[in-house]
Parts: C-alpha cells; structure tokens; sequence
C-alpha cells in the first residue's frame, strides 16, 4: 500500500525518490498524483515526507487539482538553465541538480517512471558521473511495484465498481448477440442486417464509454481461428457465424486513466459443436477449481502448475512441458491487475519470485486452451481481489455459459 | 523521410538499431510499423536492410498485419532463457544477445525506444559490460528525429486529412455553440438547458469519434481565466457566459495512433469586451504576418525572435526579456507535428539548433497572449506544411473570427 513507500525506501536505504513522465504513461506516477492532465511531469519524493510535484507554469491550475504540493519548474530557473547551457543532457543535468539543491534532496536517490529509453540512460549516466548525489535504479521489483502489489480496500472498491460496469457492457453485448438470429449460416440484428466485428466492436465501445470507461486495449472480440491465437484482436470485417468459439476478452479502464478490470468469456452463438463443449468444459472445471483453492499464504505459483498438470493429464500441450507453444494450454494461469494490466503478484509457474497469496492481492484466474488449425479457442478470465481482513472475493459474477441462443 | 535512415546510420557510424516498447507510446517504433495491436514488441533493423519485427507467438497474426518481416520470440528461445536464468535482468541481456546472435547483429548497435527508465538503464548498462555488442544511445536529435522531421508528401497528405477533419469538429462546435442563446447571462441551448464545458467537450469527442480520429490528449476547452493558463484544460461544471475569452485548442490523432493536428482558436459569445478585441487583434496580427513571411532557408526560431519583438513593442512580457512567465507571451511560437504533437523542427527561440525552414517540416503557428487576473487568453494556431518540392501549405483554413454571434 501506498503508505508502505516510506518503509520500502528505509528498508533499501534510498533517501528520496524522484519519478517522471506523464501519469498515464508511467503508472508510478499515477499511484502518487491520481488523475491530472499535464504534459510531463516529476514527482520528488524524500523519505518521511509528502510527494512534491513539479510542472510547467503553465499546467499549474491542472496539477493543483491533485491536492500534492505543487511546484512549477520556474522555481527551478529551468528557462534559464535551458537557456545558458548548449547541450541539452547536461542542461538536464543541472536542472534536476538545481530541484534536488532547492528541494534539500541530497544521499542515495531511486529514479522511476517511464521515457526515451535513450535520453534516460544518458542523463542518469551523466548524473552519476557528477557525483553529487547517489544514482539508485530499481530494474525489477521495485518499491513501486512492491507497494502496488497490495491494494488498500478503497482500492479493491474501485477495481470492484469497474469490473461491475465492465460485466454490464458483457451483459449488453451478449443481449445485442442474443437479439440476433441466423439466416442461413449467417447472423443479423434485428434489422436484418448481418452482423460484423467491427459492429459488435463499436457496442462494446460506446457501452464502455456510456459508463464513463476508457478502453485504452483495444478489446478482443475474435471468432473461430483468430480465437485460437490469444492475442488476435479479431477481424473487423470477419462476419459473426453459428457455432464457431467467440473468444472475448475485455479490459476497460477507470476514466482518467486509472484501475483496470480484465474478464474474457467464450461463446458459441446458435449451437455447440461436441469438439467445442469437450475443451470448453475442461477449461471450465479447472477455472471453477483453482478458484475455489485459493488460500492465503500459499505461493501463486502453485494454480498454474495445478493447471498445468490438469491440462497436462487430459492430453494438451503445456508450457510446464514445454509443448504449449501454439496450441493447447499457452499461457500463464493469470497475472496481477491494478493500474497496469499485467503486475505483480505473478499467477504463473514462470514467475521468479514466491509470491503468496496475501490480503490486498489483486489478479486474475484465466486458463484457456487454444487449437488454431480446429478453428476452437476458449479462455475464462475473472478478477479475484483479497481484501485487507483476508477474504477472497471474486469481482467476477458474470455467467460463463457458453451458448448464447440466437432468436 | 524513412529513406534516410540508412544514410543517417552510415554518417553516425551504427551498424544496427532496434526499437522497443509499443507503437503507440513510442512513436519512432509506429514510424517503422505502423498502426499494430501488440503488447510489446522489438524492431531489429541493419543497417541497409529491412526492419525484422519481433513479437510473442500470440501475437503473431496481428503483427503480421503490418507487412514487416516478422520473428517470434519462440525463435530466439525467450522461454528457456528466461526459466533457466533467475535474474530478470541477466535473462533480458541473454535473450538481446540471443536475438542478435540469431540475426547476425554486431558492432555498434543503437537502442531507442521508450519503456521503464530504470529497467532500461540497467540493461544497457549489463549489455555494455556483456561486450558483445558497443552500445550506442543517441539522446538527443537521433536518427529517428532527423528522420522524421523530413515528411514525405504522403505523410502530409495523410496530415491535411486529419487536419481537414479537426476543422470540421471545430465548426460543429462552433455551429452549436451559435445555435445556442443568451438567457440572463447564462448560454442555453435550444432546450433551454445551461451549456457547460463538460457538454461541449462531450460534443468534441462524439465528433471525433464519428470522423474515425482519436482524442489521445485531453482537448483545451478553456474560459475566462483558465483560458488564461495556457495548458488549463478548462473546468467541465463550468458553464458558459458570453464576453469571455474561450480558447479551444485540439490535437486528434489519425486512427490507430498515428498523425496529429493540433489546432487552436479563440472565441467570445454574444459580444467582444473592447479590452478582449485589442489583445485578439495583435495575436492575429502576428500570426498573419508570420505566415506571410515563412520563407525556404530561414531559421525556424527567426519567426518566434520577431514574435518576441512584436509583442515587448506592444508592451507586453515576453520570454526574450525573461518577464513573460505567466503573463503575456509565455510560450514559443509553435512546434514541430507529426507522430509526435512536439517534435522537430522547433519553432522557438529556445531551439538549441539552427533548423532551418526546409521541405517536409509540418509545423505550427500559434501565437498567443495571456492575463490570468484580467481572466484573458488568446491564442490562434494553424499547422504549416513544407510540401517535397517546397510548398508551402497552411493546412488550417479554418476562419479566424472572435466573435461567435448566438441566436
């Protein structure tokens, strides 16, 4: 939680944290600053004491919408400093010297957020090479991610609100689907018109924005063989048909660029052949089981060796085998979910680190099997949240029925 | 232009570059790859040959979309390396490494690319130890800058489209707000319900949408006071009064993440207070008679030097003196556009380099003045195109008049 920053800064001996980029962009700099519409910006952090942060002058009234302390770059003779100096990396050198003087920032100093990865790793060489203070990077398991890992319960209450919204645009885009019949072999709405991706991408896309979400993923809607390779967005132009896997994965966002919700579910429309209800019940049973195995305190890695070995024993390709490459069971079990789509903790056998299922956890449970040249792809995701006393909630309620009957 | 990559690579002595992150936060990897629905991805490219794009297995199909050449990560045994080595970062260097090794990458090899800054560092850092390869970064005013400061007519092309559709959405805001009327003091729309700048950006982003362009940047829709603070985006509970200065400044964004425009007006309801009229006709005025002077040859920061002049000889501050900071003039003259809403050339005294006024640069124009206590700002922008055989084109013809009459 966000009030462990202090101790994870005592605990690896950094005096002051400084993060950059935009809070859109570098999700470190949301978790401090909240929603705020600003260019670029940074973050000043000394250990004990409240976030300070910096902008342009002129996104001053933007930026005191975030309640932290404000500072513009003015403060800092920026202009000037920019002005005075020919090379731009060393003008950066001393603007951010100058922020640290002013600021009284001095000892070991962790740099965060997300830029040029080029002009990054210059101006924190050149940094170092002043030797004014101590250049500290985190290059995984930062204090960031650490904090983040654990949600507070005014956390999990938003991630609890959007998926609510998020399962209620699935609810509007199964009835759209429901409402819809097959002329044969093809589907139409009611007008008679046959019916796209792209059509049912744009109901998706209003009915998010109707609930004031962004859909900064753009959301996967993909039938038949573009189901079976996970990360196919699906073919717009690809015209929806009875009977093939529809696999719909969707991660809208809080508006302002905030928490994410992230549930995919299966469909046929009309019927379901056997060879698809065979693999769509295996990974059913396997969902419903890990998701009533969940225990505090055990390592997250545990459910998807539980499943690898499930999926294993029932003749499909595995990761844990090495086999699941492009068909059978080709991904991790599920992953963490907050600000960013994928964090910490890590649900899958390939994550380095144990962790253990702990209050203010925060992830999904997603197991899929795909088949690209069968044409059938099928994965059940729902959002699983710990709360702080411990209980484990499943934010997901949606029904996982696979057919939806046409009229 | 693209072409020049090449060349660039050859002057600078590198004989390899690669790309990372996605193509919508780093635009030098959408120059290569276009519009494309990946997580994340690498772009390896020797020098004198065709870019490769690597992707995981899932993401396969909708990589293959772009045309490129394409590897997956399978092929460079990203798994193995990456369950075989506990070090996150000692398995992300084995598998660079790996990946060159298997497309023959050696000598000096360039890294861009956006992406988390301290992971970025520390990599390149173990990579520059590894010696395998001599790790070039090129901070500033990179290949791809240089590069994509230069359009072809085809990306202007594509230019003068999104900039013809944000006039459009600029004149649908402007024939609803002169559809509206004044009832005591509060503007009201034909329903009689009160305007406030949260409706009115509702109306822009439908508009946006409905021309198939993305909103990536919050719009500018600022009044009174904020429209004052130069990067204020406006106050959404607001509602709209006649006599105040509006400024409306929007930058859409071609579908799929690509081009920008970047417009801005200023627009008073109902009537123009005298104090309003004189400011807005010096911006004009300026504006005017820089377009008119824009010539072939000429360094781009000439034309904000003669801005900075024009504006201290009406008396107001400026950032030649060092006065304009929050009043006045406080900003440069314009930027350069394209993937980027800032990018080369600069257009403002600033400018560390001497960029001179050559074909292909799409830049803007904008003016502008601001009295946060005397609740004035005004600022007009247009996007100036430099066709290939040196046209040049304002691409903005959008009429300029302060006044918006109501009904």
């Amino acid at each position: 939680m966000k009030q462990d920053l202090d101790r994870l800064m005592q605990e690896r001996g950094i005096d002051a944290l400084t993060v950059t980029g935009t809070p859109k962009a570098s999700r470190d700099l949301y978790y401090l600053t909240g929603p705020v519409h600003v260019t670029g910006c940074r973050v000043v952090k000394k250990r004990g004491e409240e976030p300070i942060l910096i902008v342009g002058s002129m996104e001053r009234d933007e930026a005191a919408k975030t309640g932290l302390l404000i500072r513009t770059s003015d403060e800092f003779d920026v202009r000037k400093i920019t002005k005075e100096t020919k090379d731009p990396l060393e003008a950066s050198v001393k603007v951010v010297l100058r922020i640290f003087e002013v600021l009284g920032v001095s000892g070991t100093v962790a740099f965060y957020g997300t830029g040029d990865i080029a002009y990054s790793h210059a101006m924190l060489d050149a940094l170092s090479e002043e030797g004014k203070i101590e250049v500290r990077v985190e290059a995984y398991d930062s204090i960031f991610s650490e904090a983040r890992m654990t949600k507070s319960n005014e956390e999990i209450e938003r991630m609890a609100a959007v998926n609510q919204k998020a399962q209620e645009v699935i609810g509007a885009v199964r009835d759209f689907l429901a409402s819809c019949s097959d002329e044969g072999g093809k589907i139409v709405d009611v007008d008679g018109r046959e019916v796209t991706i792209g059509r049912v991408k744009e109901i998706i896309s209003s009915e998010t924005r109707a609930r004031g979400m962004l859909m900064e993923e753009e959301v996967i809607f993909a039938q038949g063989r573009d189901s079976a390779v996970p990360h196919s967005r699906g073919d717009n132009s690809a015209t929806l048909v009875p009977g093939k896997t529809i696999v719909f994965d969707y991660c809208p966002q809080e508006e302002g660029g905030g928490y994410f919700a992230d549930i995919s579910r299966t469909w046929c429309l009309k019927f379901v052949p056997d060879a698809v209800q065979e693999i769509y019940d295996q990974v059913l049973e396997i969902q419903l089981r890990m998701l009533d195995s969940l225990k505090l305190g055990e390592p997250c890695s545990t459910y998807d060796r539980l499943t690898n070995e499930y999926f294993d024993s029932r003749g499909h390709p595995t990761p844990a085998k090495g086999t699941g490459k492009t068909e059978g069971y080709v991904h991790g079990l599920g992953h963490g979910l907050g600000l960013n789509i994928h964090e910490r903790p890590r649900v899958s056998m390939m994550s380095k680190t144990e962790e253990k299922l702990s209050p203010g956890h925060v992830f999904t449970i997603e197991p899929g099997l795909y088949y690209p040249d069968r044409e059938i792809g099928v994965r059940i995701e729902d959002d699983i949240a710990v709360r702080e006393d411990g209980t484990i909630v499943n934010l997901t309620k949606f029904a996982k029925e696979l057919l939806v009957p046409l009229k």
